[in-house]
């Protein structure tokens, strides 16, 4: 697919003069007024590929991933990334994660299949849920997932009866609630006593837990798992959460006897969506976290855990644009500027379920001033599809190409099909090559589960 | 599937005792503490086609599509009702429309495809859209679809193009915008000035497209199009539609010279979702809007045109339940009782996108009083991944199965991978017998498009 990739030798401007560095995939550039990824005209893939379509900047997922594990590494020793798949997975995803030497969290039967399918070894897998099907938990001991993260009192039993019936001694973690309550979107908040997920602190069911943990044969109880929540930009919370947690560590293993080989401390760094945006960078995160356990371990005589972090949306998001088409512009004088692209609540649901807002450009005019404020709306039957309220863009023109930034997470793993919408194809870019690892769905597509 | 049914001669308790009456499939009914909807044990179509499962009372559908058609031709005499398919929509629904006399309004290319496939005569398919592909609408033109929505100038334009290439002059319908504010969520109000859709009538770009619609060869002009909103229960805003649309039409005739065969409102008439909802029936809908069109024509002595609605959700949407299993309950005192069930905001969005609620009772119990109030979760790696809050329930216990009133509508057709959950099947049922109209996704599924 080398025609798509641009001349070496011109010299790229730089996105960064439209002060949007926060939000870009690390490669971003652009040549002659056309907006550029890993060296590839972001236009030229649109009409190569069609749109909408997802593009994601291969170095920028393996330069986060890598980041996380070399700064807690450097600093914990003992320490591993699990990336949360259902940011976004597919098995070209699985592959990179494996790669880059990452564990994979996965939250399904289904996103354990495409674990499986790209050949990614079980035992690096973290198998997560609070209502894994038996089915699921069956599919997940036989194929020797590395931990299952038990969230519920009659899960444990589950996992310790279907362990027994395949003859083997299942890892598992217990998913604890902190009580801590981050500073994020109450849907993606996670770690409160009101939550649906783990078992409680204050109310002593995690501690329940752990005796009837210890007391089964087929399970092997190796630590605690924690989660508060998800895009948490003060990093307080998982300091307080540390700290919560190497206590109650220390009460276990005082009252119990029980010895904690792994803490895993789950996912939720936020990212930039819109260029003001200043999330707490990958080193900083580790540096605090790292402090806060080593500290913490300290004050309690602990010996200090293996740590896993799981973190998704901070190592795709920025990682992933979508391109759009623009097939139609309103001018509602006094009112507002509709731009309908060729997609929309289909393809990026994050606008109509978090109020979630987004930086884009012209691609194929990143050079001009984005000097006119838009809504760009889906093509959906509904006033409610709309990806980008109120946004800065380059006068825009039918048939111009539109990149959104920072939707490389939760945006294709949410797609639906919503008015019989065929999902957008998704390609790697790196190095001014392209590959496309899921292609877009067809109409024969959509009508292969319809038997009526 | 003879075996799921019921024994005729017991005789049913009536679930209309439990006062949900207005959420029920109509054939719905309990026998031996079971629920049955058209004669099939609701329990055991969980087990036979696993949970979570969308089922849809055949008869409930047809009623309600037959209904609109006989109580509106029965007032106005000359008038079509096309199905709104974004509600749902599969090959089965699109040939059940066909047989009840329905038109069928279809809003992508997908759809449309999926009606073709179905068979459905494309001579009685409505196209719309805010932003249809070249591709889109090159397709229903090739297909001959009876009418196409225009939304802006610029497809205007493009649909004469495309007709003029293919050698045909295509019936279409220019959507307008009524100025009419419809009491419901925002989301789905769609007739206000600042909206995506249409031309607006005070701005004159409706008068404009008009005009210029008239003067293109390869278009027939046939009308005018309005749609204010979804799930309206007061019909004033209908009726107020109604007189701002024909003293419109009076306009046009005047100083035009333009005569509208037909008048297409749109849909949008409101179901029940709770217990305590009161929507319009169908036959206070079809009174009052006949009774609008015929004085308000009078009144412009216009002669009365060719009226079309275009009801989804209020077909749809109370015969449709979705069943699930209960997999987990965490009783957290003082702070609320979380029922985990196999599905959540992939099967069902609407609760996490637009606060949406429902009734539910336990299948197998059903009879027995629904006293614990609950909070239905999903499976899935999000707080928001819940179905219902605080929700009358019968005491639950793992392993009952629950089934979700009103389900019909925007569900299935909202349906998503999250989690790379794979989606449910659906099945029609019908006097005491069972077709699986789109069957469960497997994991294969999942990869079907995924070729990295």
């Amino acid at each position: 697919m080398a025609h798509l990739a641009h001349d070496p030798n011109k010299q790229p401007d730089n996105l960064r003069t439209m002060q949007l560095a926060s939000v870009l995939p690390m490669t971003a550039s652009v040549v002659d007024g056309s907006l550029y990824i890993a060296g590839v005209n972001a236009s030229m893939l649109a009409s190569e590929y069609g749109t909408a379509l997802y593009v994601y900047d291969e170095e920028h997922i393996r330069t986060q991933l890598s980041s996380y594990i070399k700064e807690l590494r450097s600093r914990l020793g003992n320490a591993d990334v699990a990336y949360a798949g259902k940011a976004f997975t597919c098995k070209a995803m699985a592959r990179l994660v494996a790669e880059e030497g990452g564990w994979l969290d996965v939250s399904s039967g289904g996103e354990l299949a495409i674990a499986l399918a790209a050949g990614f070894p079980a035992q690096h897998v973290v198998v997560h849920g609070n209502n894994k099907t038996v089915r699921e938990l069956t599919e997940a001991i036989k194929a020797g997932v590395g931990r299952i993260v038990v969230d519920c009192h009659e899960e444990l039993e589950r996992t310790d009866a279907i362990a027994a019936k395949i003859g083997v001694s299942q890892p598992v973690l217990l998913r604890v609630k902190p009580g801590v309550v981050a500073d994020t979107h109450e849907f993606i908040r996670t770690g409160a006593e009101d939550s649906k997920f783990g078992f409680g602190l204050a109310d002593g069911s995690a501690t329940a837990a752990v005796k009837q943990a210890m007391k089964l044969s087929n399970v092997q109880l190796k630590g605690l798992h924690v989660h508060i929540g998800s895009q948490i930009f003060a990093l307080d919370s998982f300091v307080e959460t540390i700290f919560v947690m190497t206590a109650y560590l220390a009460e276990l293993r005082d009252n119990l006897g029980f010895m904690a080989e792994d803490l895993d401390l789950g996912g939720g760094l936020g990212i930039a969506y819109l260029a003001a945006d200043a999330p707490t960078p990958i080193v900083a995160f580790a540096q605090t976290i790292s402090d806060a356990i080593i500290k913490s371990c300290e004050q309690n005589s602990l010996t200090v855990p293996r740590i896993i972090v799981e973190p998704g949306r901070s190592i795709v998001a920025n990682a992933g644009v979508t391109l759009y088409t623009i097939g139609a512009i309103k001018e509602l004088r006094d009112i507002r500027t509709y731009v309908a692209i060729d997609g929309g609540m289909t393809d990026n649901i994050r606008t109509a379920l978090y109020d979630a807002s987004y930086e884009s450009v012209i691609a194929n005019r990143a050079n001009e001033p984005r000097d006119t404020i838009v809504t760009l709306a889906g093509k959906h039957c509904e006033s409610g599809d709309v990806v980008a309220i109120d946004a800065s863009l380059q006068r825009p023109q039918v048939g111009d190409i539109v990149c959104m930034f920072a939707t490389g997470a939760y945006c294709q793993s949410m797609a639906n099909n919503y008015n019989r919408q065929v999902r957008p194809g998704v390609v790697f870019v790196r190095d001014g090559k392209v590959r496309e690892v899921i292609r877009r769905e067809s109409y024969e597509d959509l009508l292969a589960t319809d038997v009526g």
